[in-house]
C-alpha cells in the first residue's frame, strides 16, 4: 500500500496554477519552431538518488537547442582541457542577448560558451576522426545524460540549417580570428545538428540531475562527464546561462540554468536535484515564459535558492564517547572491566557521518585537537561517511602527524581501504606511519583497550578466582572442581556449535574465545569475545534455548565445563552451593545489563 | 594539551608560498591608497561555528572601499524591500570595469549594485532622519558584521572626497534620471564615508562568515542582516562582485565574492565559511593580486568550489527501525512483550539528522510513502534536526494528510514546538489533526505500543501469573504469598527512594510504576517504567548496591514486596523455592539482556 507522494502533489499544484498562463510568443526565426503547440507544459524534478517526478507534458519531444551548449562545452573540456578551452572561449557574462556576437575586439575570443559564438567555438573543439564520428560522440554524450537513445529532428535541422545566416556569419568571424581553423561549414553543420537533437522534459530533468550528481546519471548509474569538469559546466551556466536575464535569474531562482529556444529550461541544484521544464511560449529574453514562472515557483515553494543554505556542520560528529562509556564486545573479568572503567577515558571515539569535505573535516580535526587531555587514542569511525574528498584527507594526514609527534595515536575504523591510496602518496617514508587502521570500531576499541596499562596482564586466572565463584569456600571450590571437566582447546577449535542444545556452561581460565554468527552469505561475523575469568555459554544454559551462535577458540584455551546434569546434582546435594552459583550468575547478568543500559543511553544520545 | 591545528598549518603554507609574490601595482587614483605597504598580506578563514583562523597581517587596518557595496545593498533591502531596490538598481552583470557608468539608456537604472553607479544608488536608499543618522546606521551595520567597533579613516575619506570627480559625475547622472532624488552631494558624501571605514583582514573573514551563516555573526551571535536577504546579497556578489573578472572568478574559485581597491577581498561559501584576504597590490581588473592567488589556492586546497558538491541526501535518515526491534523503556510482562515482538513492526521509527530542506525531507517522505505495508504508526524523531525549513514543513504536512486519509498516524518526537506554529497556520480546522506529537521518541513509542491490539488488555495480572513465579506449585505460591506483603500505592507515591539500601524486591500485579532519576538541574527524568506481571527493584536487590533511582507510582498500584530477610529465610526453609525464584530471575535478566543486545545492534548500525 502506497500513498500519493507529497512532492508529486505540490508539483501538480504548481503545474495547474500556471497551465492557463498563455503569456509569451512562439519564436519566428526558425520556421519549424513556430509550429509548436503553445499549450504544452511539463515539469520534471529528478533527485540525485534517481527519483524522477513528472507532471504534465513530460514525454513530448522538442529540440534541445541552446540547452545543448553547456553539455557540449563539457565534452570540449574532456576532449581538450580547461586551459585549451579557455584559450578559445571565455567565461565572462556578456550582459547581452543570446544572439549577440560578443567577440573580444582584439583576440576574437567569444565572451562565453553560452552565446552562439562561444557555443560554435566549443563545438569546433570536439574531437573525432570524421564529421560523423564527432556527431556520434556528441549524441552518445547526450544519451548518457538522458539515459536513453536520442535522435535528430530532421525537419528542425533542415529549417535551422537553411535559415542560420547569422550563425554562418559568426562562424566566418570565428574563422577570421583563428578561433575556428579550416572551413567553418562542417562545424556549423555539427552545431545545427546538436541543436536539433530531440529530447523530452523528462530527459531534461534527468540531464540536470546528472550535473547535480557530479556527472553520474542517477537513474542509470552511468557517467556522462568526468566529475572534475562539472563545476566548470555549472559555472558557465551560473554566470551566463540565461543570456541577459542571467543576473536576475540567479537573484530570483538561484540555480545554474540553461534555456533553449524550443521552450526547454534546465536548472541544477548541485548535490541535490535537477529540474527540467518545457513550454514553447517565450518571453522577451528568449526564455520559456511558463518555464521561468515554474522554476520561480519551485524555487520559492521548495526553498531551492543556491545561497539560501543553513548547514549544520556540527552534525558531522554523530556521536562522541570514551572507552569507559562504551567498550568493545570483549567480555572481561570483573577486575579487568573495573580497570577499563577507570582508564577507558584515554580512548576517544568519534562516530562521523555524511560526506567529509573541508568544512566538515575541519570541525572534526579542531574538536580532536582541543580535547587531547588524558587521551592516548583517538578512533575515527568512518562507517557512515560515504565519501572523503582530498581536503579531508589532507586535514586527517596533518592531524595524524601532529598526534604522533604528541605521543598519541590516530586510529581509523571502517575506512575500507579509502585512506591507503592517499597516505601511500604523501607519507614521509622515513617515519613510521602515524595512524592505525581496523576493519571496524569494535576491533579498534579492543586493540586500544588492550594497550591500556594493566589490562593485558589479566591473561590467565586461577579456577578459584573466577568471577562466578566469588564467596565459595575452599571445600565448595573442591566440590565444584570435581563436578566440572577441564577442557583444553587449540586455536580454531569450535567449542560450542550454533543450533545445538545448551547442556553446558563454561568457566574460562586462560585464552580467548569468540562468539561467531553465520551470516546468510556464508561468512561468519564475530559478535563478541570472552577473556579469562568469565563464564560463557550462560545465556542459553539459563533460558533453555538452543545455542544462538558458535563459540570458537581464538588462542590456546583452558576452560571448565559444567553440565546441566551436574548443575542439578549440585542442587540436590549442595543446595547452598547452587544458590551461590545462581546468585553470582545473577550478579554477572546484572553487571552486563548495567553496561548494556549505559551503552544504550550513549548510543541513543 | 593541544596540538597545532591542521587547518592553521595549511593556511601558513599557502601564505608563505605567496608572500614573495610582488605582482601588481598600488592604485593611483586615490592618492592616500598609493601609500600602502606592498608587503602586507593577511589571510583569514572563519567558520560558521565561529572559529577564526588567521595568518599574516590580519590586524592591519585598511579601508573597506568597494567591499562595502554588497553590505550596504543588503541594508537597502532591509530598509526598502526587494521590489523597491530592483526599481532603482538592477542585478545584471555589466561585463564592464568597476568604474564603468553602465546605466540603462532609457531608465538610467544602474546595471547592478556592485559597480559604483549602482552602489551610489543603493547608498541613496538607506533610511535615516539625518545625514549623521544614516551614516551611523551604516556604521552600526558594519559593526554587527565585524563584531567590533569601527571608525572612518579620515585621511582616506578626505582624499576620496577631494578626488571623486567621476563618482560626482555618476551622482549627477543618477539625479538626472531620478534614481537619486534631491541633491546628490549628501549621498556621495555618505558613499565616500562608507568606503573609508577602516577594517582589518580578520574583520573581512568574520563579515564573510556572517553572510555564510545566514546573517548571524558566528563569533558574537548577533544578527547583522535578516536571513531572507542574504541570498540576494550573495546573488549580486556571485554575478557581479568581481567586476569584469566575475565570470572567471566563479569559474576558477567558485564562491560569491567582493573585492575592494585597498586590497581586500571577501569570499563566502554559504553554510560553511567566510574568507577575508588583504594585500594592497592590484591586478589589471582592480582586484588584489595576492588576494586572488590566495583565494584560488584556498579553493583548490580545500575543495571549496560552490559547484563541487557531493551531498549524501540519504544520510538524513540516521536510523530506521520498527517497534519489534527497539521498544519503549516500558518493562512489560513476558506475554505483553511477546505480543509486542509479534506486532511491533506496525510501528516504524525514523531517526532523522541534519537540517531538513527540500532535498532531505523529500527522501524522508518518499521512503515513508513507499514503506507503509502493515504499518499503523510512523514516528519521526527530530532530536538531531537543528532546523526545518518551510519546504520540509510543507512536505510533512502533505504527508500527515495522506497518512490520515489512509488510516495511518504520523507521530513527531522531539519537535519541541517547532511544528505547532506551522501547522496552526495551515491545517484545515474542520478536520481533526492528522498527526500526534510527543516530547521524546520513548513516549511516542510507548503510546504507539499501547495502541496495538491486545497490549493494553494486560492491565492487571494475578499473583500466580507473575513472570517470576513460573513453575511454582500452588503450595509454593501460598508460602511465597505469606512471605510477601501486599502494598497499595496511590498515584504519585514514592515506592523506592534513590540512595536507599535495597532491602526489598517488588512484584507488580496492577498499575504502572516509573523509574526516575534526579538530574543535576533538580528536574526528574523517567528512565523506565514497569507494567503488571513484572518484578522491579531487582537489580540493586541482586548486586547489593544502593538504589540508583527512585520508583514512583504512575497510577493506583498493587505490588507485593519481598524483603531480603524473608528471601534468605525461604532459602533456609524451602531451598528449592529459592532456587526456582533465582532461576526465574535469571530468565528475566536473560530476556532483558537479549533485548538490550538486540537494541545495541540496531542503535549501533
Amino acid at each position: 500500500m502506497n500513498i500519493q507522494s507529497p512532492v508529486g502533489k505540490i508539483l501538480e499544484e504548481i503545474h495547474s496554477s500556471l497551465k492557463e498562463n498563455f503569456e509569451g510568443a512562439l519564436p519566428d526565426y526558425i520556421p519549424e519552431l513556430a509550429k509548436a503547440d503553445p499549450a504544452h507544459f511539463g515539469i520534471t524534478l529528478a533527485t540525485v538518488d534517481g527519483k524522477v517526478y513528472e507532471v504534465g507534458d513530460t514525454r513530448r519531444l522538442f529540440t534541445i537547442q541552446s540547452i545543448s551548449k553547456p553539455f557540449v562545452y563539457g565534452l570540449g573540456l574532456e576532449d581538450n582541457s580547461r586551459a585549451d578551452m579557455l584559450a578559445k572561449v571565455g567565461v565572462e557574462p556578456s550582459g547581452e542577448a543570446f544572439n549577440s556576437i560578443s567577440l573580444h575586439p582584439e583576440t576574437g575570443r567569444p565572451m562565453n560558451p553560452m552565446i552562439n559564438a562561444g557555443a560554435i567555438a566549443s563545438t569546433g573543439m570536439i574531437q573525432g576522426v570524421s564529421r560523423e564520428r564527432r556527431f556520434e560522440r556528441i549524441r552518445e554524450m547526450f544519451e548518457n545524460y538522458a539515459g536513453r537513445a536520442l535522435t535528430v529532428d530532421e525537419e528542425v535541422y533542415r529549417s535551422e540549417s537553411e535559415t542560420g545566416h547569422r550563425n554562418r556569419a559568426i562562424g566566418h568571424m570565428l574563422r577570421n580570428f583563428g578561433i575556428l581553423s579550416g572551413d567553418p561549414e562542417p562545424v556549423l553543420d555539427l552545431y545545427f545538428r546538436q541543436c536539433s537533437i530531440a529530447v523530452d522534459c523528462r530527459d531534461l530533468g534527468v540531464m540536470a540531475a546528472t550535473l547535480a550528481n557530479a556527472g553520474l546519471n542517477p537513474v542509470t548509474g552511468r557517467r556522462a562527464i568526468r566529475g572534475e569538469y562539472v563545476e566548470s559546466v555549472l559555472s558557465v551556466m551560473g554566470s551566463c546561462g540565461m543570456y541577459d536575464y542571467a543576473g536576475e535569474w540567479i537573484y530570483r531562482v538561484g540555480m545554474p540554468a540553461k534555456s533553449g529556444v524550443a521552450g526547454g529550461i534546465i536548472a541544477v541544484l548541485p548535490g541535490q536535484l535537477g529540474i527540467g521544464v518545457f513550454s514553447p511560449l517565450l518571453d522577451s529574453h528568449g526564455n520559456s515564459a511558463r518555464g521561468i514562472a515554474a522554476c520561480n515557483a519551485l524555487s520559492v515553494h521548495f526553498n531551492l535558492h543556491l545561497f539560501n543554505v543553513l548547514h549544520s556542520v556540527r552534525s558531522v560528529i554523530r556521536l562522541k564517547y570514551d572507552g569507559a562509556q562504551v567498550g568493545s564486545n570483549r567480555q572481561r573479568s570483573h577486575s579487568a572491566a573495573a580497570l577499563l572503567r577507570e582508564l577507558g577515558h584515554r580512548i576517544l571515539v568519534y562516530e562521523l557521518q555524511g560526506d567529509l569535505v573541508f568544512s566538515t573535516a575541519e570541525v572534526v580535526v579542531r574538536n580532536i585537537a582541543e580535547h587531547l587531555d588524558g587521551v592516548n587514542f583517538v578512533i575515527l569511525d568512518l562507517k557512515r561517511v560515504p565519501s572523503l574528498d582530498q581536503s579531508a584527507f589532507k586535514l586527517f594526514a596533518a592531524l595524524a602527524d601532529s598526534l604522533r609527534d604528541a605521543g598519541r595515536t590516530l586510529v581509523f575504523a571502517h575506512a575500507g581501504g579509502r585512506l591507503r591510496a592517499f597516505f601511500r602518496n604523501r607519507v614521509d617514508k622515513s617515519r613510521a606511519p602515524g595512524w592505525l587502521e581496523f576493519a571496524d570500531t569494535n576491533a579498534a576499541l579492543a586493540h586500544c583497550e588492550d594497550q591500556l596499562h594493566g589490562v593485558m596482564e589479566i591473561a590467565e586466572v586461577a579456577f578459584e578466582a573466577l568471577d562466578v565463584l566469588e564467596d565459595f569456600t575452599t571445600a565448595e571450590l573442591e566440590i565444584l572442581r570435581g563436578c566440572t571437566s577441564e577442557r583444553r582447546h587449540a586455536q580454531g577449535d569450535v567449542i560450542v556449535e550454533a543450533g545445538a542444545e545448551a547442556n553446558e556452561v563454561f568457566f574460562l581460565t586462560a585464552g580467548r574465545v569468540s562468539v561467531r554468527l553465520m551470516l546468510e552469505n556464508g561468512e561468519t561475523k564475530e559478535v563478541g569475545a570472552y577473556l579469562p575469568g568469565v563464564v560463557f555459554g550462560e545465556m542459553a544454559f539459563i533460558d533453555g534455548s538452543k545455542r544462538s551462535a558458535s563459540v570458537v577458540a581464538d588462542s590456546a584455551v583452558v576452560c571448565h565445563a559444567l553440565t546441566r546434569e551436574d548443575f542439578e546434582r549440585i542442587g540436590l546435594e549442595h543446595p547452598g552451593m547452587q544458590v551461590k552459583l545462581l546468585r553470582n550468575l545473577l550478579r554477572v547478568f546484572s553487571a552486563n545489563l548495567r553496561k548494556a543500559d549505559r551503552e544504550i543511553a550513549i548510543l541513543a544520545q
